[in-house]
C-alpha cells in the first residue's frame, strides 16, 4: 500500500489529467438544417429537449452535463432534428460558460430557422452542491 | 459464429427491411363522427388524450410512437371517440413529418366538429436522444 | 375443453349480459342539501373531488368509472357533502354521455347552492386507449 | 332557507336512500371463459389488474370501489379477459364483505382455468380513514 | 364467538363512543405571537404548511385530519411559528365545519400579524370517498 | 408592539399550554370487534393502514401524528374496521412512547382476533428533523 | 346534421374499418443477430426494455400497444439491438394473443443467442379497463 | 441502567450542548464574485438552487437546514457559483431568523451583480411539524 | 469591473476560506441516551432517518451533507431521539471520511443501546457528479 | 431555401461529421486510487452512482450517455472518488460496446481495490426506442 505522502501527491496530480478545452470555434453551426413548414400562419409551437448535452467548464477544465430545452414558434422553417443532434455534439470538449452557451445556442438556432419566437433553456447537473439553469428568449422584430 | 465481415454486412442490410411508408392519402378523415352537444352555450372544454398514436418518419422510414392530446371547446358538436380511434389508427404506416401530422389532425378534427377553439399536441418518443412535442391551435373566426 | 366454434359463440354472446341503462330521470337531485355559509362576503373557494363516480355509456351499455372534481365560490350556501355523495350514487346504472353528465351535475349543484362561480370536471378512465375529461363552468349573472 | 331542525331531519333521512344490496347469488361465474394455452410446460405468469371493481358493504349498504389484482401460472388454460370483465361487473350492487369477496373471486377463477398457482388481491378505497387490502392465494394440489 | 345479533348490537353501539365536541370558544387565539419584520417594504412572501391539523366534524362527532397551508405578505409583523403550533393544537376536539374553520383561522392570523395579504387553505383527508379543500383570502384595505 | 423582553417571556410560557397527557388506561381495547372468517384454511393476508393516528409524547407533552400499518393472516376471525377506528381514536391525548404504542396495539389486536401472524408498524411524522418507524411482529405459537 | 338513425348506422359500421390481421408467419426471426460476448464466464445480466411494441388482437382485430422487457444472462452471445428492433417491428399488424406473443418472443430470442437464462415480459396497455402483463422464463438445460 | 430520575436530569441537560450562535457579522459577503455577461440586452434568466444551506435559529440555538433558490435576470454581471458556495457556507453557525436570512441573501447578491430582477426563496425543513418557505423579490429601479 | 487577472486570482484564493476541520475527538458520544424497552423479547425493529447530517471531507476541507438511516432490533434498550440529535450535531465541522463516519456512528450507537442487530446507512449528496452511500451492519455475538 | 435534392444530400452527409472513436487503450486505469479502510472486518457496503458516463458506440460512431452504478464490499481498500471520476472521464470518445464497457469497468475497479464483492451496472439512455442496462458481478475467490 502507498504511504500517505505518496497518496497525497497522486491525489493532487489527478487534476493534471484534465484536458485543455477546445475553442468555441469548434462549435459547428454549419451543420444545422431546416425544412419548409407547410402550415405557415397556423398558430403552432415546437418543443424539443435532450438530456445528452455536454460541454467543458473553462475554469475547472472539467466536462459539465446537462439538459437542453428548446421551444419555438416556426414561421417558414422547422429545425431538422438529426442536424440539431450533430450541432449539439460539436459542443463536446468545447470550453464555454453555461450562461454563454445558452445564448450561443439560441443565436445559432434563430439564424437557422428564423422563428417568430424561441426560448432556449440549459439545465446543468449539480456542481459543488449547486444546480443552475439558464433560460434565454428571442422575439422576432416586428417589421 | 459468423465472421466480423458477415456480421457487418448483415448489420448494414437490416435497414432494407424498413417498409415503404404509405401516402398521406391513406389518412381516413371520412370515418370521423360527431354528435349533437345538448348544452350549447354553456362554457365547457373537452380534453382527450391517447398514448397509442403511431406514424412513419418519411426520412428514416421507421415508425414513431407518440401521445396525442386534443382539447376543444364544443360549439354544437362533440367528437365521437370510437370514430376518433379509427381515424387515428389510419395513420399507422403513413409517412408524415411530426410537425405536419399535428396540423393535419387539427384541420381534420376542426372540419368534423367546428369547435369554438381547439388545440392539438403531438408528443413523440425519444429519437436519437431528442424528444419533441408539437402543439397547434385553432380559433374560430369571429363572424 | 370447448371447440373453437363454441368459444367464438360464447364470446359473442357475452355482450348480451350488459344490462339496460336506467333513464336520466333516476338521477336524484332532490337529495342535495346546502347549509348556510357564515362568512359570506369573504373571498373563498371550495374544491371537492371523488374518484368513486360511475355511470353507464348509453351506446355500449357498459359502466364507465371516473373522477369528479367540483370547485365553487360560495355565496350564501355550501354544499353538504353526505348529500352530495347520495346524489352522485344515483348516477350508478344511469345511461348518460360523459359530456352531458358533466353539464347535468353542474346545473344540479348550481341550483342547490347558488354559488358565485362553479366549475365541474369529469375525468373518465381510459376506454379503447382514449382518455377524456370534460370541464364545464358557471358564472353567476351579475345583477 | 330551511331551519336547523329541518336540515337535521333531512340529513338523517339521507341514509334511507341506500339501496338494499343484491344477494351473492347474483355473482355470475358462468360467464367466465378460458382458452387453450399453447405453450404448456413453459414457465410463465399472467398478471391482471383493474381499478374498476365495485361491490356493496353489507353492513353500511354503501358501494365500495377498489382495485383487483390477479396473478396466475397457467397450466392448460388462460382466462379470457372480456369474460373476466363481465364476471366482475356482476359484483355491482352485490352485498359482500371485502375479505370474502377476495376468496370468492379466487375460487371462481381457479374453477375456470385450473392454474398451477393463483393470487387474488382486492384493494379498497379508504373508508373512515382506513385503507384495506385482502390477498388470497391458491396452490394446485400436487398429484 | 358472539351471535350475529350481539355483533349487530355492539356494532351499532360503537358510535356511542364518539365524544362530544368542544365549543369553538376553546380555540386559543390569545397564544398567537408575532415579531417585527426587519425588512419592511421589501416585497416578500411567507408560506407555511403543516399536515398535523385536527378538528371535529360537528355533525358526525368524529375527528377530521388535514393539511393547513398559510401564505402571507408581511407588512410589519411575522407570525412566530411555535405560537402558531399551539394555536393550531387548540382545535383538537373542537367541533367546527371545515368551511368555517378555514375562515376562522384566516381571521385570527390576520388579527395577529396584520399582513398586506393572506391566504389560508385547509385540505381534509377523504371522508365517504370525498376529498375537500377550502381556500380563503384576505386583502388589506387600501387606506 | 411588545418589547423583546415581553416577547421572550411570552415565548417561554407557550409550553405551559401543553395539556397533561391522559394515562394509558384510557386506551379502549374493549370496543374492538371481530367477525367470523368464512374461508378458514385458505391462505390469505389482510393489510390495513390509516394515516390518522395520534397520541402524545410523554416527555414533551406534545401530540405526535403518524401512519399505522397492520398486516395479519386471519385464522378464524377478522378485525371489524369500524371498531378498529374507535379503538385507535382512543389513543388521542394518551401519553405513550412510540416504541411502546406499537407493541400495545399489536397485543390488543392479537387478543381480539387470534391471527396466525400479525405485524404492526407505526410511522411517526418528523420530530426535531428525525423520522422514526417502529415495527413489531407476532407469530402464533405452534401447538 | 345527421339523424340519430344515420348516426347509429355509421357508428356500427366503424368496425368494418378494422384490417385483417397478418398471419404469425410474418414475424421475422431471421433478422435477429448476435455478437460474441468477450467476457464469457463472468457473471452478468443484460436488461432490455422498449415501450414501442405493437401487435393485433386476433379476436377484436384491433392493435394493442405494450412495453416489452427482456432480461438475460449471456453465455457466448449477446443480442444485437438494431436487429432486435427490426424483429419487433415485424409484429406490427400480426394477429397474436398476448400470452402467446410473450412465449414466441422468448423462443426466438433464445434461439438467436443461447443464453444461460432469459425472461421476457410483455405489458399491454389497458383494454376494457383491464391491464395485463405476461412473463415467461427460460433456463438453459444443464448438460 | 440509570434511574428514571437520572434519565430525566440528563434529558433536560441535553439542551446545554447547544452552541452559542455566531453573530450576523460572520456572514462573508466579501467573497462573492461576478463575471461579465457577454450577451447583455438579450432577455435571459438564471436559476440557481442548492439544498445545502444551514444556519442557526436564534431562539432555539439549533441549526436549521434548507433549500435556497435564487432566480435573476442579469444585466451586465453574472454571479460566479464557487464564490456563491463560499458565501453560503459562511451562514453555518450564524444565528438568524429565516425571514431575515432570505432578505439578507437577496441584498448581498443584488449588491454583487446588480441584476435587472432577482428572487430569493429559502425553504426550511420541517420544525415542530411546520414547514416554512420565505420568498423575497427585488426589481431594479427604472432610471 | 475587475480585470480577468484579478478575477482569476480572487477565484483561486476562494479555497483559502475553507476552515480547518475539527478532530474526530469532537464527536460527542457521551450525550447518547437510552431508555428501557418494556416489551423485551417481542420481535420488533426501529427505523430512524434524518436528512440533516453534516460533516467535513478531510481532503477538500468542505462540508458534506447527507441522509442517515439507522435500523435496529432492540434488546433491552431503545435510543432516545433527542440525545441522538445532539450526538449527530456534534459531527458538524468534524473532518472524517464518509466510509469511516458510517462505521463510527454504528459503533457509538451499538455501545449506547446494545441491540440484537443494527444497520447504519450514510447517504451523501452528489460531489463531482458522483453519489455515494455507505452501509454498515452489526450483529450481536451469540453467547 | 434549398431544394429537396440539396436537402436530401446535406441530410445524408450529416453522418460524415461523426468522429472516429478512440481505441480502448485510451481508458486510463492507472489514475484509479484506493485508500485504507480502517474498519476492516466490519460488514459494510459502498454504493456509488453517477449519471455522467459517456462512451462511443463502435458501430454507429455516436456517443452514448448513461448511468453507472457500482456497489462493493470493501476488504482492505476503498476507492477514492476523485480518481474514479478521472477514470470514468477517460471513456469519453472511446469506442466500446455497452456489454463490454461494464465488464471492463468491473475488472479495473476490482484490480484497484480488491473487494470481497463488487457489482457494476451500466444503464444507457434510449437508442432507437430501446433501453438497455448491463450488470456484472465479481466475487472474491475464497482462499
Amino acid at each position: 500500500m502507498v504511504t500517505t505522502q505518496e497518496f497525497q501527491r497522486k491525489y493532487e496530480r489527478l487534476s493534471d489529467r484534465s484536458v485543455t478545452p477546445s475553442p468555441e470555434s469548434d462549435i459547428d453551426a454549419d451543420c444545422l438544417m431546416a425544412f419548409g413548414y407547410e402550415y405557415q400562419g397556423q398558430d403552432s409551437e415546437v418543443e424539443i429537449d435532450t438530456d445528452e448535452f455536454t460541454a467543458v467548464c473553462p475554469w475547472t477544465c472539467l466536462p459539465d452535463f446537462g439538459v437542453l430545452r428548446v421551444s419555438y414558434v416556426p414561421d417558414r422553417l422547422c429545425i431538422e432534428l438529426k442536424s440539431l443532434k450533430y450541432y449539439l455534439l460539436s459542443y463536446t470538449g468545447v470550453g464555454i460558460v453555461q450562461e454563454h452557451a445558452a445564448n450561443r445556442i439560441l443565436n445559432d438556432l434563430v439564424a437557422a430557422c428564423r422563428p417568430n419566437r424561441m426560448t432556449v433553456s440549459l439545465d446543468y447537473k449539480v456542481r459543488g452542491g449547486i444546480h443552475t439553469t439558464v433560460t434565454v428568449r428571442h422575439e422576432q422584430d416586428a417589421a
